[in-house]
């Protein structure tokens, strides 16, 4: 993946920066169709390994404004995986139970088991950004809270759970037709909910807020900023994205197990 | 209590120079009966408030050597209270799954509610010690242990549970006796197991682990080392440091509905 996709320290420009209609020098999906065909075989095998060794976990965590498609990618990405190595968690407001403990408390709860890979639909980065949105977390709270953010995931890769963050990037524009299309398609009727459209006006309280979370939670795992406007290029990149993940893992062959190799020895020595 | 039972950054002497016979000005258990009576009620009424205004949580955590007394001390000093406000633990070696898991994720899950009183029997310590003791994690990863556990008790300190930890400090003579006692009255003999005889032979490695932890993770909140020979003396010892802790929470009295105080109004109004 292009290096410019990593959030950098100080990004130029910030997200207005950077195009959600960028697709490189790529113009469509047919360009890709057999890479992704491979990096999807790739990503099995590597499955295959976690699953078998059971000596590190891996969590994508996927954020981005209503519409960007969390929903979508992660059913494109991680569908015909080994559902004995996955697990999905969408983090909706919390419950009453939830509310009555820290706001880790129920992400580290489904923190993925050695083995396993997880996909987080929103986490606890709402914890820093709709909440002070909504004046409920404070600028000082936030800022106490990006370093306890910090804290618990250089926690979790010292303890062999790799954390990959990515973000979904849309254009105003591009959500407008979203919530337009979920209005006036009879059949998207069922996703459309009336607060995304008020939660629309804080569109620049929301950009700048990501932003400072990218600026301060990226010490232990950066932050991919995935251009999303286009569909096809936006499941392309985070397909690249989670192999490469997967990848940096240097999983080990899952190693026979010895009594097998003593019993195969008898076996042959009564041939 | 005495400020010498909070243990000092370079504690002089270290655990060997803390008398575990300690009782101070006090000869006997009738000394204390009034005030034992009255901190009691103190506590209870203490916890009534944390379950009514349901803003804080508190976590008491015990350690120590087999035998010291951890089951004994939590029956006694939190019998009576409301059982829908306190939840008790009882960390025992990790189950299969806890084992596919990073080492403080059984123990977040366990972190009592707003509202709640927690008690934990042993606790992610034994992650520093016992595993330590048998050279399961190595003397830096221990180190790096320390920090995270001080990362997560100041996270947990930020979000409104108080943590407060115990360690009941007993000689090795006394150790030696209480085990005689499970192999000799056959009352006793289903609390012993073979296990905690092999342990002991290391009491001195235990004893410099848990000196370590002392020093290294007293940041967030300290540790209260409690002279434990005398049952009576620790029982009161431990009962004084958790109405203490209570009392610091500053817990404010339950505030009426103001619903209730407009229905009041209308019924007098009827009258």
């Amino acid at each position: 993946m292009s290096k410019s996709l990593v959030w950098e320290d100080k990004q130029k420009g910030g997200l207005a920066g950077i195009d959600p209609k960028y697709t490189g020098a790529l113009q469509s999906k047919e360009e890709i169709a057999e890479e992704t065909e491979k990096l999807r075989e790739e990503f099995h095998k590597l499955q295959e390994k976690l699953v078998a060794v059971k000596d590190k976990g891996i969590v994508f965590i996927f954020q981005g404004m209503d519409c960007s498609g969390k929903d979508g990618v992660i059913k494109h990405v991680f569908s015909g995986l080994n559902p004995q190595g996955i697990s999905s968690y969408s983090f909706k407001a919390p419950t009453e139970e939830e509310k009555l403990h820290d706001y880790l408390w129920r992400a580290h709860n489904k923190v993925p088991a050695l083995g396993y890979i997880a996909t987080f639909n929103r986490s606890y980065y709402e914890d820093v950004l709709i909440t002070r949105v909504h004046g409920i977390v404070s600028d000082k709270e936030a800022r106490r809270r990006f370093k306890q953010i910090n804290h618990f995931e250089t926690y979790l890769m010292d303890n062999q759970v790799h954390v990959v963050k990515i973000f979904l990037h849309i254009s105003n524009d591009f959500q407008l037709e979203k919530l337009r299309s979920r209005i006036e398609d009879p059949s998207k009727n069922w996703k459309f909910d009336a607060s995304d459209l008020a939660e629309r006006k804080h569109w620049k309280k929301y950009w700048a807020y990501y932003e400072e979370a990218f600026e301060k939670c990226s010490k232990a795992s950066p932050w991919h900023i995935i251009p999303s406007d286009n569909r096809w290029y936006r499941n392309y990149a985070v397909l690249k994205i989670v192999v490469d993940s997967m990848r940096s893992l240097k999983l080990n062959d899952p190693e026979p197990n010895p009594e097998l190799i003593k019993l195969l020895d008898e076996f042959k020595n009564t041939e």
